[in-house]
């Protein structure tokens, strides 16, 4: 075994990046900005105060500055779980006898078992600044909310969480682990708002989305004194944040002279693989360096490779600002895909952009062969992946596969967002030779679709 | 917050050990050797190799050699996830307001969850080594079983696993963690043995015990060419493997200059205690530092605190060599704590031989106050500790108040042997308040002890 390049790579705290990188400074053309679905207009700081901490929405609105200090507190945070690992993945190369060499950056040691817990911690923080009393959200695979509740224990704060029903009832545990942080956990959609009330009553039975459980959140925060709500993903904001994981990644790379050839990340709203790409999109955007960058989305949510690039609702209920971005309508409501994380309806407005620029390529993958890869690679490289990240490791062997085939040496980058160990049902589905595959008509998406606000 | 010493120290991958510490070499008096339950003569390297591969059945008899080179397949392996961090707990100290220093070793980061990979992936490679189609085991709280099929799967072999009853049911998610590894799994007491049937037979309606799983396990081996059963504890053999964690802490503190004080883990058959604490204890016999040992086991099965030191059966079903240790009786059977690791009547025969010589002290406490740490410790820590772990915590918290109540700026150390995803009904029971202590009674104790077997 090849020993120069150690098998994990962990910088030092010292090396831990005191800065997030915000891409949107260095795109030429700009991600689209929110709109008021009341007037049609662009958001402004005081529209979107409303729903967000103060210091988050300015970050929301923030194209000019590219990089924007950490707080000492979040960065004392982070010290707790990070720098995380950039791994080289020998054991995975020399499985597949690929002549590539694939590296990964790991997100999953930590309790919420995802790279969510980076923009969690900076949200609880602000909200913490600005005296609010707690504040509310959504969360499908329950990453997201296990990471705020954290966070939100971190810093003293009331945390009410969202969970997709389906998500819920397929982790019961996750939400003990949320409650085991301090969180109250409804599953949505529930009774306990308008309009949770509102899409029972239309869709009964149904076993929510993320687009629902927003809606949720967002009217349980704008009701109540002193709370505000919090996204972990689709947001600038958060894709401001999640740069720490691309800083990073790249501050490894340059230190061992590792030069990334194709960078993948799995992409439901847009956070990992918004957080992993930025630095590394900041040179090509720059003409520093040239990347292949790959999302990879679930077939039965295709976003990008099959949704339209229009300004959308970014929840079911409408409640929220209009998001430019690639979408599937806000009415989607995709099938049970175990991989909870990545059934949005819609991705960040910065990647959207991005991706109609031609400067992301984008796949989709069925479930299926998703599961065998993370079978496969839990086998070869050790760790259990979650059903979200073994999208990203779909691809990642799909093109080490491409080498074996051409013989090329390529550098294989691709982020592991986080651990498996709270989707043991889906891998039981598996293992029982029961996974189905689901992928949407084109009648399905057309229908969806059709429902678009009418913006020019 | 004081920065000198990082919140996390890592080791280089360069500076793994390349060798076991055999912690029997340095101590003057010898742990008892295994008997042959029939002959009442200590068990020879033949006899043992009936039931373990003969490499392992040597570094059992190894009373002799101080270091044993780790084969470098076990160290390539060893490279996924070691080595382990040593983290400085700033946060749980500045929480306790306590001028103790605090430090634990966390074993956590991999997907069995614990320490045991340490030992499986060892015992699995001398298995192939030995051209071996498979090996069998028990486990408790599926730590071991998780670790073993992970080791098993890396290597090739077939491995069957005997899982407690209780923790088969309260882990439903540890199982398909196994089986997503190839292995098969299967609930103890089974009737697929024929001391598991007859077990049934006697107490119908046991939730089982570690004790009666190996009984099972050894079974399945023996009865089978090509097979050999393997332990996740108790034996010399896994308590050397596991001297990696103690190496690698040891090494880290001489790095940093960190000197500790007072050295706690929790302790079930003893593999992580000793593991631990075995070159710390070498410096201690070699008369070149001094520390203390605390050992710390649940109330519901006190085998140092309340059991005897004499010569028992290592299984429920007799089948097994007898081992000297401190014991409950083979026969006791303990209330289903949600500890699952910690559940054996008996304490490795070198842990019992350095604690019956005062070298170690030992506590028990009892399991609401456990949890209770192990809420604190995630909130403030970040890290959801398992329950076993949890024992750890519980004492060094109370440590680390002492020294509040002293002022003694005591440096304590402890392992956290691993998180407990897993768990997450006894956490849910916690949460409820519906947790319950059980302590057995003098009474069951000595009814139980009464059956030892008849060593002088």
């Amino acid at each position: 075994m090849e020993n120069r390049i150690p098998y994990k790579i962990y910088l030092e705290e010292s090396e831990l990046p005191k800065a997030w990188y915000n891409v949107r400074a260095d795109m030429k053309k700009k991600p689209a900005p929110l709109l008021n679905p009341g007037t049609g207009k662009p958001m402004t700081l005081e529209e979107l105060s409303v729903v967000f901490c103060e210091e988050l929405a300015k970050q929301e609105l923030d194209n000019e500055n590219a990089y924007i200090t950490i707080p000492e507190e979040i960065l004392d945070f982070y010290k707790m779980y990070r720098p995380a690992p950039l791994v080289r993945a020998y054991f995975l190369e020399k499985a597949l006898g690929t002549p590539a060499k694939i590296y990964y950056k790991f997100e999953g040691n930590n309790t919420s078992g995802s790279h969510k817990l980076n923009s969690a911690i900076a949200q609880a923080y602000y909200a913490k600044k600005q005296g609010l009393k707690g504040v509310t959200t959504e969360t499908g695979a329950g990453q997201w909310g296990t990471a705020l509740s954290m966070a939100c224990s971190y810093f003293d704060l009331d945390c009410k969480v969202y969970m997709v029903k389906v998500s819920y009832e397929q982790k019961p545990f996750r939400r003990e682990v949320m409650r085991t942080y301090g969180a109250a956990v409804t599953p949505s959609p529930s009774d306990t708002t308008k309009v949770g009330r509102e899409i029972l009553e239309k869709f009964p039975g149904t076993t929510g989305s993320l687009g629902c459980a927003i809606s949720e959140a967002v009217e349980a925060a704008v009701s109540q004194e002193g709370y505000r709500y919090v996204l972990g993903s689709v947001l600038s904001q958060v894709l401001l944040h999640q740069s720490i994981i691309g800083l990073e990644t790249m501050a490894a790379c340059d230190k061992y002279d590792i030069k990334p050839d194709i960078i993948i990340g799995c992409a439901g709203g847009g956070s990992n693989l918004g957080g992993l790409i930025s630095p590394f999109m900041g040179r090509k955007l720059r003409g520093e360096a040239d990347y292949k960058f790959i999302a990879v989305e679930p077939a039965s949510c295709p976003s990008l490779t099959r949704g339209k690039y229009a300004y959308d609702f970014c929840d079911t209920g409408m409640v929220c600002p209009l998001a430019k971005m690639y979408t599937l309508g806000s009415g989607f409501i995709p099938s049970p895909n175990h991989a909870g994380g990545l059934r949005y309806h819609g991705m960040s407005s910065v990647l959207s952009e991005l991706y109609d620029e031609g400067l992301i390529e984008a796949r989709s993958v069925e479930q299926t062969s998703v599961f065998e890869a993370a079978q496969y690679f839990a086998r070869v490289e050790g760790t259990l992946p979650a059903p979200e990240s073994s999208h990203a490791i779909r691809a990642a062997i799909d093109e080490a596969l491409k080498c074996k085939e051409t013989g090329e040496e390529k550098t294989i980058l691709f982020g592991l967002t986080g651990t498996g160990y709270f989707d043991m049902v889906a891998y039981q589905k598996f293992n029982d030779g029961e996974m189905s595959d689901y992928i949407p008509t084109d009648e399905e998406i057309a229908k969806s679709l059709a429902n678009l606000p009418d913006i020019k």
